[in-house]
């Protein structure tokens, strides 16, 4: 293994942040982020694009042409080493590119890869550091890593309360419990990833709202599921239970009280947006139906803020799920 | 009207952060801050002692002794007029230690003072400047202030919740919800009322616990109220509504759910606080009952964040009453 070099740990971090760049477009491929780097210097920088081609060191060693020579290359993950007919595979340009050396965050599941691109790399005489930061990175790509490694899309949970954890009066009227950055901050999150779900009672509710509506991304409106045992309508798909969902990486589950339910009691859920507008009351809907907690010691644990930040006069606290697998 | 000089509010804001430590011993006094200058230099501070006796000013000018003269006396509240057994009027100290000007927040809104103490001042040749920080200085001073002007307590509201609004499981199981930090944070707050109030659900679960718990503070237990059209038990004092407090300057509403809606329905919060742990309860005890909310957009501009901080991995949230009267 070679030792880690002064910086790769900031660097590393900023591929990191590339990376994220990448989410939701590039699904179902990783959204790797690449910095080139030369005499502590950013020579180019790449992250994978739309659709998954160009992935981000191709990016990154176009943009950085000839002054890749001698380089260090940071990426999220492995450089495959599988040609396709789409592109080259990125362990051969890096070799053809000539960098010096290359520091990977982590290895690609993907059996098709799976240390043969390090493997490669070496092969050629490049210096290979991996596993730095690769926390960060496998939360910056969380999406690809949730369903290559699981098998399930990565989930994020909505929820949009008062004070008091309401999301409307007992009579049900009202949909709108926080301001309006709150709600341009959920359309944000809606267009990051690649599906929302919502449950029978908010689909016909609402269901002629679920677009994103900000200036200039109306195109990324996501696929569409509904929770429900019924047929779905035209432009959704139906899906009977949380494990049932299929073909994605990214799912927010945008309400109600119902589906929020379903998902939390089968864990399905890995971060959680909570939005909390500075009202009471009382007696009202609920945010959450029965999740099947029975003890009140499993609860706790769980949770790990990660943001918190005022959208307007209401507060976003966003909670990852904690997994200790 | 006596002109502001450069200084007065950062003086008269600390002299607010003292009378602050009056609370709540000096009940039913006001617990004034004092604070004396001279030379842009503090000489001497003050505030009201346990039980009202001695007042702010008459602390601050002890300890100023001779250096009180010819400085400027910074008082959350207008000097008082009226001598009694236990002390002698404020103005009459202040005009006797030869200090060149005071400088008032707010002119004491009880008829036996109400103009008559900067009017003695003024008499005796002292500069008096008025209005300087009244909003930090009622503020300071809420819970008499609010007795004296509104003939009721000043009542904080605490609840502890889960994220999704919950106090307990379904099946009512256990008081823990948040941490050791914000416990112990909830006894202070215990110690700095004057009395404490739960609905006669949490009286019989709880009721031995009702106590200040923290080193050094057992002896600040407050009086203790039960909500209860019934008789109450020894030590405790039984009443049938909100508007049945009497007797004490500031209130803390403990619990449960119940009592906390009677007094949101009835407007008679002014202050919240709200410590929430990081879980997620789904079908639960609800944190409030019916208060009495018809229309949604009723709910809203009621309360304003005054503060937030994290104790432990629980978050306390403090909201403010926002009254436009």
């Amino acid at each position: 293994m070679a030792l880690r070099a002064p910086g790769d740990t900031d660097w590393m971090a900023a591929a990191a942040g590339l990376a994220r760049r990448g989410r939701p477009a590039s699904a179902p491929n990783p959204n790797v982020g690449c910095l080139i780097v030369k005499a502590d210097q950013v020579v180019a920088r790449g992250w994978t694009q739309a659709g998954g081609r160009p992935h981000g060191e191709a990016v990154a060693l176009a943009a950085a042409g000839v002054a890749a020579r001698g380089a260090t290359a940071y990426v999220t993950l492995e450089p495959c080493v599988h040609a396709s007919a789409r592109g080259p595979a990125c362990s051969d340009l890096l070799i053809r590119a000539g960098v010096a050396r290359v520091v990977v965050a982590v290895q690609d599941p993907d059996p098709r890869t799976d240390g043969a691109g390090i493997a490669r790399l070496r092969a050629a005489g490049i210096e290979v550091t991996v596993d730095v930061l690769p926390a960060d990175a496998r939360a910056a790509m969380a999406p690809w890593w949730t369903r290559q490694t699981m098998g399930r899309p990565f989930v994020t949970l909505k929820l949009a309360t008062s004070l008091d954890g309401r999301i409307a009066p007992a009579d049900g009227s009202s949909r709108w419990i926080t301001g309006d950055r709150a709600r341009a901050h959920g359309h944000l999150e809606r267009a990051s990833h690649e599906a929302i779900l919502v449950g029978r009672g908010t689909f016909e509710a609402d269901a002629p709202r679920l677009d994103v509506r900000l200036p200039g991304l109306e195109d990324r409106s996501p696929k569409k599921f509904v929770l429900t045992r019924g047929a779905a309508p035209e432009g959704w798909t139906a899906v009977a239970s949380p494990d049932a969902i299929e073909g994605v990486d990214s799912l927010l589950v945008e309400g109600g009280a119902g589906a929020a339910a379903a998902f939390l009691a089968a864990d399905r859920v890995d971060r959680l947006l909570l939005y909390r507008a500075p009202i009471l009351i009382g007696d009202g809907k609920a945010a959450l139906g029965d999740i099947g907690l029975t003890r009140i010691a499993a609860a706790h644990g769980r949770w790990r803020l990660a943001d918190s930040r005022m959208l307007g006069s209401d507060r976003l606290d966003v909670y990852e799920r904690v997994r200790t697998i």
